[in-house]
């Protein structure tokens, strides 16, 4: 792979009914953009994938704008300046951006983050990025985890899970995951310190959960919904508290689950154990800490605490297919797309 | 109606399925019991029904262990001391207890208060008391409005709702209050001075509720579920707060309703729109504030800032269909049994 003689990016073509495919993106190509006086020419290094942009490609009512038909995918990058006509921008220099699916990008800095000094630029899409501030604030502002008290955090291994299991165990709870299979069970519990890990494949998850969690459970970082958060429902303690983060087990969904109608319970379990459930997003709600944040995640990341791990895919080209796989768990770590080469 | 010369209490002779009936209570009699040394005879002069006693009558798990078949039913009193052997009460005191749906009890004095000065003494079962004091800390501390927002309140002419609504408008918020009848909506407007007040009733409740909330939700403080929450539901703002303080509406369920399931459209709400929504119990969670609440509410009552309004059942022979009725919406204001006289 080298960088791409050709400006190619992928646009929206279809909105997905179900599960995304192959036919609801649409590759185009043309002429690298000339940067203008004040602007820069950016090379995609690395694309991040990640669940919420499934409801992007939706026109249902969400917290942001959906990407319409013909528009390129949204999304976040590393990227290099190749060209500047910008003062504040040099060739060379790696910035983070929200550039989207594609090879290049003209921008005239706004919103752009240099990099410098950061040893593996990846990691600004990753532990040192969106999912890694997500875990940190969610499940510290949200959560309030004690020592002692019991977490669990489904998509254990994923980008934002296995950096709210470690944060838990630093702060002296017991960290219980749930993951898609035996490998990434064993990942969480052996490299990530996890003091159990069920696969949420189990036809026994209930009670293999339950078995986990002894004492309860005190906090529950919702990312996942459906089966697990049924599992994980009757085992909340009193005075419990479930950040909101994600649903990726209900993002493609179609239609509301059979019934029957299970609100009315889900109400009077918080109403009776006096549970907070809050959904946040996590640059809209905490963009300011975010400086803090860096300062604190990037000592545990250098010093070891935090331990992280990507699932790289190579080419552009190949994104719709990885994006698939990742809303049915089929990546392994933070998952990036290699647009080109770092150099 | 002049004091009881038996001891007469009103048991839990089974538990209900759905709405509870007479037959779910039985009224005993026997001699008045003597205090002890250190004991003290209270006789109940009001006795609070309030929609949480339908929780004790059930076995389901819940945050407070249930009533047993056989053992008088809790709840909150004011009562007179008729005989004192304990230095720190004299005949003549009012107190404010715990003692359940009787006509006398004996104490230690361990868990009462001593309402000196209270003009009305009632009021430390409603405006001043639970009621009162789960309506301030709901809406202020889990609610927090702020001037200029929309606030909606179900069972508004409630002991809760209506006191939500008032401390509302103190804050400067719009206030839309939802109503059993015509009569409790225009109560609620004219007397209470809230904004709106829609008759969940109307057919029309969803369309009646989104034209009364131009701006939306900003607070909606739940002590209904059921067909009032699903109007609410799809007019809360991005960041809500929903203080979850009752569920009447579904109280006396015997199963949960058809499908599709609807929780997975409550929890994709919340996360979008980054919804707190918390369950409290008042004492439990807050009974350390009350001193302070206390305070404030005083003022705001003998102010005139804070109104209202007891429905007073004589004899507590009247207790059962009372209660019926307070789950039913029947009861307009604070619902209290006046069990014996006031001298």
């Amino acid at each position: 792979m080298s960088s791409s003689s050709q400006h190619t990016r992928i646009t929206l073509a279809s909105r997905p009914v179900g599960a995304p495919t192959n036919d609801n993106f649409l590759m185009v190509s043309g002429p690298i953009p000339q940067p203008e006086n004040g602007q820069i020419l950016l090379r995609t290094v690395y694309l991040s994938l990640d669940p919420y942009m499934r409801g992007r490609m939706s026109d249902a009512d969400s917290y942001a704008k959906p990407v319409q038909i013909g528009e390129t995918m949204v999304g976040g990058t590393v990227s290099l300046v190749e060209q500047s006509n910008n003062p504040d921008f040099k060739a060379g220099d790696w910035v983070l951006g929200y550039t989207g699916w594609q090879s290049h990008a003209i921008s005239d800095g706004t919103g752009l983050h240099k990099l410098d000094g950061l040893v593996q630029p990846s990691l600004a899409l990753g532990v040192l990025g969106m999912p890694g501030f997500t875990a940190y604030m969610g499940l510290l502002e949200i959560g309030q985890p004690k020592a002692g008290e019991t977490v669990v955090v489904a998509a254990a291994t994923g980008a934002v899970g296995s950096v709210v299991g470690q944060i838990a165990k630093l702060k002296g709870c017991r960290v219980v995951g749930i993951a898609g299979g035996a490998e990434k069970c064993r990942y969480a519990v052996e490299e990530l310190g996890f003091d159990a890990c069920i696969d949420h494949r189990s036809p026994s998850l209930s009670a293999e959960l339950a078995a986990a969690c002894p004492q309860g459970i005190d906090v529950y970082f919702e990312n996942v919904g459906g089966a697990v958060f049924d599992a994980v429902l009757p085992l909340l303690n009193t005075s419990a508290r479930v950040p909101l983060c994600g649903l990726i087990a209900q993002y493609n969904a179609t239609e509301l689950p059979n019934g029957p109608d299970r609100s009315p319970l889900l109400m009077r379990t918080l109403l009776t154990k006096r549970i907070r459930m809050q959904g946040f997003i996590i640059f809209d709600d905490y963009g300011h800490r975010y400086p803090k944040f860096l300062q604190t995640m990037g000592n545990w990341v250098s010093s070891g605490a935090i331990r992280h791990r990507e699932d790289m895919v190579i080419g552009l080209e190949n994104a719709p297919q990885a994006f698939a796989g990742l809303l049915e768990g089929r990546n392994f770590g933070k998952l990036i797309i290699q647009v080109s080469d770092i150099n």
